[in-house]
């Protein structure tokens, strides 16, 4: 029972879709941010539901570990092989297999990307709206729970997956959920596949809500003369319940980061973008409201885009954040983070988080999806500076002990995966208990993205 | 290790709260739907988490089952003590603990009641919006993963609930999610715990999403010809985004029964019940534009109740209706089923439910939250009637199957308990196994619940 016999009986099976060359462990070792290339011994690529189950089924017998690849955005590791076996790229499988527009779902494959499957469904009227920037596969995006700009309307994948299939360790194909919208019917699968990074399961399918494209859109910039006044125009933009599309926080330095990769143009302080969906009236309403709101807080400076190009540029440069933050440090790599809190407590998390990174030296971008609470860091980091790198980690414990201080969790929505282990313990106390039982009795051989999320028990012990 | 030998150290731990009296017993053995009295062997009553953690500890120490009690308004029998033991009622646990205005949430315990709770809230001008018609326990209402006539606008308990306190089978206290609004932490304990009907663990507090109580509410009533016209109507609505906050389809025989129950005077037609949320301007628009949508359809007898007087006694009328059913068979108990199927599919099976119902003999209401596609029959029986228990069980059975043929499921709010168990093999598959692996794992004793949702293994071995 070797990884090298799995690899074998897999070449069997799949032929030139099995695949060893150098090139392609490579490139599915590498990662975006500062985690080291890990490529893994082998890797799949699978057609067919069919297919991952004789996959699974053959590396259950091997103890072969099986690490789940989409679009590689994953921003803690997540699709990295850290204990080698094969890379299960599930890339070719990234077909629309229905949409039902009139029950506002589509059924896909896990390959697919947003951006794809946004293409496939633009005729139908209807669009998929949770978007975390990256063009990453839904796959993926279930594994993580990801959310993004759009949560604070639409939800996070947590409310937008309907019903999963999933392969299991040992190759045994299950259905989760159903078309209907809800249901009383058993434990929650669905839910506990979502977010479990593919150490659970192999997400072969997913069935997804669909929301009709709005009759109109505007989205709107605006800038603060502080990060508290944007921060409190956002808390009471959220309590006064206006429905925003999208409400992202931009700090100084993100704004910086934008002029030196994008031109921008902007003023280096703080800037709220937002966009705001609905009838014409509707959003007519919503901006006129914020706007009122917003002015209380000294904004200035708006600018306004109601005509698609102009808002898809607007969102082009936000999603760019990544490449943004990481043009602040020449030729470093980027040490991304994430927490969410409590939208009351929001303020008190973004100043100290600026206050870290300048207590410890470091160049940092903050922007968030400040509607759910939620806000990222960009650290510059380069990795062959122990010292930085020492340093970056101290300022992620920090934002992490900040986040679980005022009520909030270590991760929004990059998740766990490599570098969150060690604080899986310190948010989830006793809980971390029965999360392994569960992992214990679906893959009791530990084959399924072995080594991330759920910290080895030394680790655990340790932080006691 | 027996539960004489449990409810003895109980009665030292609890004093005059662990009570055997008859009276008790058979209070706490009763329940709404036609399932025989099922007394209890004890009723305990804990206070504090505390308790709760001791009392899981004796029972798990001396194999003692232990049914959690709320409110007593489950419909699958949920709350019955079929094992014997220990009922656990939370009824003095029903405090709310924390309300977070700003972050738009609450803690509270598990037997705080729908409507304690918002008699609570209303001086803060924020509400629970999760209603399943019943005046059910928070406790309960997670339990159940209940949701009601405003699931359509606002989910269900599976997206109102943030965070979980719950007792595990041996006594161990774990905590579950945080007062963030997303996370991506680990697994969902929390929505495992959500819908596991007291199987994995005693919900002893609750973080609840809260809403802003709407600037404008509207409520109208109007009929249709066909309850396809009705029917087609509201899914109509639903894809074209209308953001409903009631829409309740009543069948000829459910208005029969308010006609009888509640002196309604409503033409035995089918009709649908509305209600809106927004702003002043928004309300007007959403009226007119389903108005719109229905007078399509044929609607007529429009009425409209905006003063919140004339609100109150239409839902109050709505809520009535399981006792307006019920007034339907005189004498007679109620056997209430529920399904949940894509809204494409919703005319189809409710056609074919009156059909069912005819053709067995049966008299039976049709009400349903119909903009998530889920509804309910209520069947007139007499469980000493053995050809009319039969005939009921092949309605409920009948209608399952047809709510899995059109993609959906068994139960979008009752549950499973102790009525669907048959039905579970028949939605779930081999997902089951895992149920039954993450029940095993939690409580490997089979103390929680015992004899509810995951059916016998002979019974999952007969329906394959």
């Amino acid at each position: 029972m070797t990884i090298a016999a799995a690899i074998a009986e897999l070449s069997t099976l799949l032929g030139a879709r099995l695949v060893t060359s150098q090139a392609d462990r490579t490139l599915h070792g590498q990662n975006e941010t500062y985690y080291p290339l890990t490529p893994p011994d082998a890797v799949a690529y699978p057609e067919t539901t069919a297919e991952v189950s004789q996959i699974m089924a053959i590396c259950h017998a091997q103890d072969c570990p099986v690490t789940p690849y989409g679009a590689a955005s994953s921003l803690e590791g997540q699709h990295l092989a850290v204990q080698g076996g094969v890379s299960l790229d599930m890339t070719r499988m990234n077909r629309v297999l229905a949409v039902n527009a009139e029950d506002l779902n589509a059924v896909v494959q896990p390959g697919i990307t947003r951006i794809a499957l946004n293409e496939e469904l633009r005729a139908t009227g209807l669009f998929f709206p949770v978007d975390p920037g990256a063009n990453a596969s839904m796959g993926g995006m279930a594994g993580t729970r990801a959310s993004g700009t759009t949560a604070v309307r639409y939800g996070t994948m947590r409310e937008n997956v309907l019903a999963l299939e999933a392969v299991m360790a040992d190759g045994t194909v299950i259905r989760t959920g159903t078309k209907a919208r809800k249901s009383s019917t058993g434990y929650d699968l669905t839910h506990l596949l979502v977010g479990s990074e593919g150490t659970l399961g192999i997400i072969t399918e997913l069935t997804l809500r669909l929301q009709g494209i709005p009759e109109a859109t505007a989205a709107a910039t605006c800038r603060f003369a502080s990060v508290q006044d944007a921060v409190n125009c956002v808390i009471l933009t959220i309590q006064s319940g206006l429905p925003m599309a999208r409400i992202e926080l931009l700090d100084h330095m993100m704004v910086r980061g934008f002029n030196l990769y994008a031109d921008a143009g902007l003023p280096e302080m703080p800037h709220l973008f937002l966009e705001f969906h609905g009838s014409k009236a509707g959003v007519a309403e919503q901006m006129a409201s914020f706007a009122e709101i917003a002015e209380d807080f000294g904004a200035t400076g708006w600018r306004t885009a109601t005509r698609a190009e102009d808002r898809n540029a607007l969102w082009k440069m936000r999603h760019s954040a990544h490449y943004a933050s990481a043009a602040l440090g020449k030729g470093k790599r980027l040490w991304p983070t994430d927490v969410c809190v409590p939208i009351s407590q929001l303020a008190t998390a973004v100043v100290q988080a600026q206050d870290d990174a300048v207590r410890l030296g470091l160049t940092s971008t903050i922007v968030g999806h400040v509607g759910d609470g939620n806000f990222h860091a960009g650290v510059s980091v380069n990795p062959e500076d122990a010292d930085e790198m020492a340093r970056a980690e101290a300022f992620t414990k920090a934002l992490a002990d900040t986040a679980l201080r005022l009520g909030g969790t270590v991760s929004g929505e990059h998740g766990i995966g490599l570098g969150k282990q060690s604080l899986m313990n310190k948010e989830h106390g006793p809980a971390v208990a029965y999360m392994r039982a569960i992992k214990q009795a679906f893959d009791s051989k530990g084959i399924l993205n072995p080594g991330k999320m759920l910290p080895p028990l030394a680790m655990a012990k340790a932080a006691e």
